[in-house]
């Protein structure tokens, strides 16, 4: 135990829940399910929408929003798609309520919708219905829109950012006049994701394609990223899919080429949601709370002064002063804690709960010496240095401790993929030592099941550029041409 | 006729709905009421969130989320409030699908609510449910917190961004622990709707309180601002509440101040939609097409070259080069529309219908002369200009055009708000002469209402610092100390 949470090693799960809570990122709503994203757990995922957003839009894409709700019959309308779907769909049947006569608010049966609304899932459906009207020649493709916005799966086990009835997201829905084309959308779309995971969240991805069964409900390939959690299961980060024609057909939408010749369009889909803030805080945070890098730190300097006399802070309020107004120049955020109202050890320890990556503290003894005290929130190492040049200081330390927190993400992952050959040593390894395994495996969607069932382990990707070799199948002995990466997952 | 779309003064309803859908900002769906927004459209209403957003941060608040479902239960915990929207809230039953066995989907019976869930039609209830484990003691007030989100009244006539089923807003919800304090956060954030629809949309508003029977439901006070559409008939363009205790006592929020007395926390809620996206319309576009401030405009300026040869095109493409880098260096947005599949006569009357504030037509005596060819939108007005420094001179044009734009809407507002002192002549102006009038009336509902009835008239609002004049109701002739606004409105 450590400032009233659970220790990581004690009971992971226990302890991401409790550091969700008392960092302030969110809360469980009494809606089941449904999370409530506080204040400083919603200002980080701003900053993740922000960068996204910029990337969508540099490599061509626009904004645009669709309705919430999607008629049945359009959901149907893709076999695979109402499949994957229909289990956890909330659905609208009526659109007023009314006083029952003796007081009570009951729903007005008069009311009934003709045909039933689903809150979306997944936005495909109504997206597809609404490109045929977009689209007839080549000259309108391709079209290149992305959606921010809400979506409900109606989930029986829920976790706060990883598993929710709600949650936050964006959708990319993109048409195009050829296959490769939309391939090649999808496989820029997976590059735009791992370089801002890996580059924001600091965190390592494995890039690779799905199995058949482990695909989105419609799509021809999948493909994602995977990280490995501190607990060594794995997470899915984000998904691009090629539609291939499915949607195109379902929806009847169709473009004349060059040649007046018509033919089914092509499409992709591909979206992140909340689920990263969930990879964010499990990949990096520790028993003394969250620990941020500073590209999504809300607060990425705080400063806490040291003062017994009035005189002192005003002193110390004029230097940070100064200190601000340079850091801001550089584009940093500095948060200077004056409040009078708390000691400066449960500041300290607020913000180390909190994830601010610098502690800056100074005391009077500190502003006759021209120094402060300069606190990590990695590697928790403190150091006394001058106040000149502190801002450059700064600055160049929230660099390094962006990369070090990658550094140490990069390595944990990398001890923690290991071959196995033997399916004893695979179950014995997933039990004592989770993290990636990487084995041969037949190639079928049966011997996946079995393994999945017997092991609770699924093929979290097929990577990209992944090494040929020959060898036999983990559970079958039956002959493969190359390993796949098996994890427990989240 | 012009462009295709219907002359306003043919038929101004028309008119709208055909300038929404041709100009690409927005088509209806096939969900009923419900919207898409298209992404030229959106890319508007994204500027208008940025800037809002940025208003909001420098004035404290913060932005959270909150679940989409509010449980039927709590929706009731406040009387008026729940009168106010049982007539129009879209309700979730069931959260699963399934086959019937012969191949169509239905509704999965047995997998229904134990209870029915409400779309939010707004958040106070949930919000202020989620307030009570927020605030114990004066400490942790204010709240100020606001949302983005999409919210849900099932409508039975629905137009285009002014009425539909789903719509976009924010709505600020905050917490204080004087009545003092929470009016002046109501009457701060009606100050920041006023300066933001004033001088980025470029709409001239009245600022004034509404009528007891006009009020949110719920809210003690409903500050507004509200603007003249270009026939005559009112939009309400943004609403700031003062909510008192209602919505603490409902919810038991209480806090214990200095001197640890308990007391109901004060509340306010204020909230601004894609509505504005119809005023923006309504208040400038002409038969041309849509009339965009330059600060809101998604493309300030644009070129349409003026060629035979490619050559030709090369060297006015070089030219364009080095304008766009200079007017980007300032900020301004610059498309330079070189397809070659549509005349520059198309494109010109392209971007007139998109709104576009600028256009420069560059072709090779131009490029001989040194010269371009300035087109403005909102005055149709055309010159011959020296490319010699053209970026300033834009520059400074977009600067007269949003300002010309605002005045040109503000002498209408002035011309249209007449005062009224007999009942015969209020109905004939109204059908001759639509506007604000101001009239004296005798501060009764039933009065309020019969005008209401019997000339679709409504008090817009009583304008904040409204000057004090003897007077008799312009119905009952019974006494009156000022005037109010009325008017038919959307």
């Amino acid at each position: 135990m450590s400032k009233g949470i659970i220790s990581k090693d004690e009971d992971y799960s226990q302890w991401f829940n409790e550091l969700v809570i008392k960092a302030d990122l969110a809360e469980y709503s009494p809606v089941r399910g449904c999370m409530i994203i506080k204040p400083y757990g919603y200002s980080i995922w701003e900053k993740m929408q922000t960068v996204l957003d910029k990337m969508f839009k540099d490599t061509g894409h626009s904004n645009a929003y669709f309705p919430l709700f999607i008629p049945k019959s359009f959901f149907s309308k893709e076999a695979s798609h109402v499949d994957g779907f229909a289990k956890e769909c909330a659905v609208v049947t009526h659109y007023r309520l009314k006083n029952d006569g003796e007081g009570n608010i009951i729903v007005d049966e008069e009311a009934k919708l003709e045909e039933e609304l689903i809150v979306r899932p997944t936005s495909e459906t109504i997206i597809w219905n609404t490109y045929k009207g977009w689209i007839q020649s080549y000259r309108d493709l391709p079209i290149l829109v992305n959606q921010w916005a809400n979506v409900v799966r109606w989930e029986m086990r829920t976790r706060l950012f990883l598993r929710t009835s709600e949650f936050l997201w964006q959708e990319g829905h993109t048409a195009h006049a050829t296959s490769e084309e939309a391939i090649a959308e999808a496989e820029q779309m997976l590059e735009v994701y791992a370089d801002f995971v890996e580059n924001w969240l600091a965190v390592p991805v494995v890039k690779g394609r799905k199995t058949p069964s482990e695909r989105f409900a419609g799509a021809l390939d999948t493909y994602c990223i995977e990280a490995l959690m501190q607990d060594g299961k794995a997470l899915q980060a984000g998904t691009s899919h090629f539609l291939g024609q499915n949607f195109a057909k379902a929806f009847d939408v169709k473009f004349s080429d060059k040649e007046n010749k018509q033919d089914y369009v092509w499409a992709t889909s591909w979206g992140v949601s909340t689920r990263l803030m969930g990879a964010l805080i499990m990949s990096h945070s520790d028993d003394a709370g969250l620990v941020l890098p500073p590209k999504l730190a809300p607060i990425q300097v705080v400063v806490v002064p040291i003062y017994k006399h009035q005189e002192e802070l005003d002193n110390i309020r004029n230097y940070v002063n100064s200190l601000s107004a340079e850091l801001k120049a550089k584009g940093i955020s500095i948060k200077f804690d004056d409040r009078d109202t708390q000691r400066p050890g449960f500041k300290f320890a607020e913000y180390e709960l909190k994830g601010v990556p610098l502690r800056v503290a100074i005391g009077s003894r500190d502003m006759q010496n021209g120094t402060v005290e300069l606190a990590r929130r990695d590697t928790k190492t403190k150091e006394t240095t001058t106040q000149e040049g502190l801002a450059a200081k700064i600055e160049g330390l929230l660099e390094e401790i962006q990369q070090n927190i990658f550094d140490k993400a990069f390595k944990f992952r990398e001890e923690n993929i290991t071959k196995v050959d033997d399916y004893e040593e695979f179950k014995r390894l997933l039990d004592e030592k989770p993290g990636f395994i990487a084995a041969h495996w037949d190639g079928t969607p049966e011997t996946e099941q079995r393994i999945k069932d017997e092991t609770k382990a699924t093929i979290r990707c097929i990577p990209l550029n992944n090494p040929q070799e020959e060898g036999k199948c983990i559970l079958t002995g039956r002959p493969s041409k190359e390993r796949v990466l098996f994890a427990r997952a989240y």
